[in-house]
């Protein structure tokens, strides 16, 4: 796969509070540190999704080709994902999509029927109003869905329509990467979008070639054993070639067998690494020639089949620099929703005879250096801003840029200069 | 997806080695430490892939419904993959797959055409025989190749016949799961039949349901525009319909415009824990009802879209025992190539308040429960072997036991008594 660019993001002023957020300690990136519990063991469980569907505490989150509906008139920096109740969503997705068990939804698939995509996102247990739903265990929360409102086929007009009276109240999609909003929200919209992209981009399945239906909430897509249609076209045929068949049974497909990873979502994992010098005082860093001037980040690539995630550092970092790594350790990770990644951040150290940079391998980047923790250190004070964005005050021109705090990059780097590959740390 | 078993597997040798192989100092598990590198940026230049396929140090590996041809008579836990010459695979392959450019292959598509799968592995780089080739650096190394050998469609014979003179040689293809061949082995296996699995399952585009076919040295599959064929089956109607067409060109599909994921291999991101509790003396391990009496493991699961690992080590341990975890920290990573995991080994704390097992959310496991360190450290000691082996010499009936040092589960707990969680270490 072409190598995961670092991403540097516009600063979020959320980002420290996450720092020590509930749970833990551990470094927690933008996009993770979601307040729902996924109740996952439920996605299967019509009842309990036909009651969070109607309840009066529910959250629908209006999605518009993957853009969300957010808040207006808020600050920089502090945006919120805005939600619409069940009763402005019912046009779209009638009644109850959850009325009958997945086993009669399943046998009952037509693939002539457009389904808008819904979303169990969770619920958030801090809201006392919300619902109760006795399982194997008691769960009481407020629910949130997200639903795909892109206006298209038999809900287009229905679509455009809800959408229109969200723009009268004010609000609006977000444009370009959502990376404005406070974090858990920012959390709540990375699963709602990595999910929707996940069924809106895998319609066939890639065993037989049939169309697949979407079940488990959202988490899941079959390839069902019959198909109502009566219209069913042929896929290895130009689509204008249809074809009439009076029986609903399938091929068979193997994914109907037992377990097949074809229907669960994907997440491709990248590695993203701050590498240091076997003196321990200096850091690699990269850019791209579409960077503004000045601006450098982290080595950054996906992870091959069947190489750890320390395997695949070492290998990146040789392909894009040329640069032999020792040890290499786990720092934290970054869930990435642009489509499906989850960005697992380490740091490196490399080898004394290995520090010649050498672009010549993998030609990726427009260049690659050795820095200072010292000039790193002030970047990091005075250097970082989104990609898009003026330097901060205080930056002089010439000085290094950094990508913001909401990248695991610039985390990354910020464990590097404040010792974490010093003796003192845990590297 | 469903929860990730702990697949404790045979104790393994060489592992011990691979704990301070070359490049680190880090944990490398079992699967991991390939000795080859895999020159991923010459995957598309067919002129150097056939210069590899055809020079006298190359080596290919055979795979028979996925499992690898391995050597004769070698001790236990101390296997070899076997390798045949260009010679032997003629007949399977042809002249040279790779005589054209990739563009010129791609536009020759003909979904009629069988064409036995093939994976680059890397080279070889400590063989002093092996091939020069000059790109934009020069690259020496011995070439390896895996070749898909299963007696199918247009060279069903001849694969037989290269199978069967495989067996008069005395060799034969692995049976189970390959985890008794030695580490740089095993790590060289996964790859191979990970990326033959991925080309295998993957025949179909998911995003328009046409057939796919595979490039850059099966690690890419691509949608081509046109096809040659003259029977194109209907991917949506039985399989006993066929169709004549006259044209090639296929319907359009969004994989063709930019990089799309589905082009590119799946790895399955999973976690696998080590819990402690609050008071940092007692680890927590589950049971499946199938495995042996008195044996149990850390915890694992697949990790969802668009959570953290630390989130889903959280996740994972709240829903299969219902312990509340503080800090999560990564620990080491081990590749799965069954199908396509990628294990995330992580080691994390239950906080004080959150520390009763409860098994009422996600019925996965048969039992779970709170170990002393003491009692964990003992097993490792005399308790460990494989799932299908017997206990081993000095184990008493009724004494817990463990998953073997190729399991990451085991250097998890390994790192928990020897002080990962105390205050001396780095959690």
């Amino acid at each position: 796969m072409p190598k995961q660019p670092a991403n540097p993001e516009p600063a979020h002023p959320d980002v420290d509070s996450m720092l020590s957020r509930k749970f833990g300690k551990e470094v927690a990136n933008y996009f993770s540190g979601s307040p729902l519990n996924r109740l996952a063991f439920l996605r299967a469980d019509n009842v309990f999704l036909s009651q969070a569907l109607k309840h009066s505490s529910t959250s629908f989150l209006l999605c518009n080709e993957l853009q969300p509906l957010v808040q207006a008139n808020t600050p920089p920096g502090a945006g919120k994902l805005a939600y619409v109740k069940y009763e402005d969503i019912k046009p779209v997705i009638g009644e109850n999509p959850y009325a009958q068990t997945e086993k009669e939804i399943i046998e009952a698939y037509n693939s002539d029927v457009y389904v808008p995509q819904m979303i169990f996102l969770g619920i958030d247990e801090k809201d006392k109003n919300g619902l109760e739903y006795q399982g194997k265990n008691k769960y009481m929360g407020a629910p949130y869905f997200a639903i795909d409102v892109t206006p298209r086929n038999s809900v287009k007009e229905a679509c455009e329509k809800l959408i229109e009276a969200q723009k009268a109240k004010g609000l609006d999609f977000s444009k370009g990467r959502v990376m404005d909003v406070v974090a858990q929200d920012a959390a709540v919209y990375a699963e709602a979008r990595q999910l929707l992209d996940w069924n809106v981009r895998n319609p066939f399945c890639a065993s037989c070639g049939q169309p697949t239906m979407s079940v488990n909430a959202g988490f899941k897509r079959t390839c069902p054993p019959t198909d109502k249609s009566t219209k069913r076209i042929s896929n290895a045929l130009p689509s204008t070639t249809e074809q009439v068949v009076d029986q609903s049974a399938r091929p068979p497909c193997v994914t109907r067998n037992g377990v097949s990873n074809l229907s669960f979502p994907r997440t491709d994992p990248t590695v993203i690494m701050a590498v240091v010098n076997s003196a321990g005082d200096k850091i690699l860093l990269g850019r791209q020639r579409r960077w503004p001037p000045y601006w450098f980040s982290t080595l950054a690539g996906f992870a091959e089949p069947a190489e750890s995630i320390e395997e695949a550092v070492r290998r990146e970092v040789y392909e894009e620099a040329g640069v032999l790594l020792g040890r290499v350790v786990i720092h934290s990770t970054q869930p990435w929703p642009y489509p499906a990644n989850l960005m697992i951040g380490a740091i490196g150290q490399a080898i004394p005879t290995g520090e010649t940079i050498d672009l010549g391998n993998d030609p990726e980047l427009d260049d690659a250096r050795w820095f200072d923790f010292e000039e790193v250190r002030n970047a990091l004070a005075v250097g970082t801003s989104g990609l898009g964005e003026d330097a901060p005050a205080g930056y002089k021109e010439g000085g290094l840029r950094l990508p913001p705090n909401t990248a695991i990059a610039n985390q990354l780097m910020t464990a590097v200069v404040n010792g974490f590959a010093s003796g003192e740390s845990k590297i």
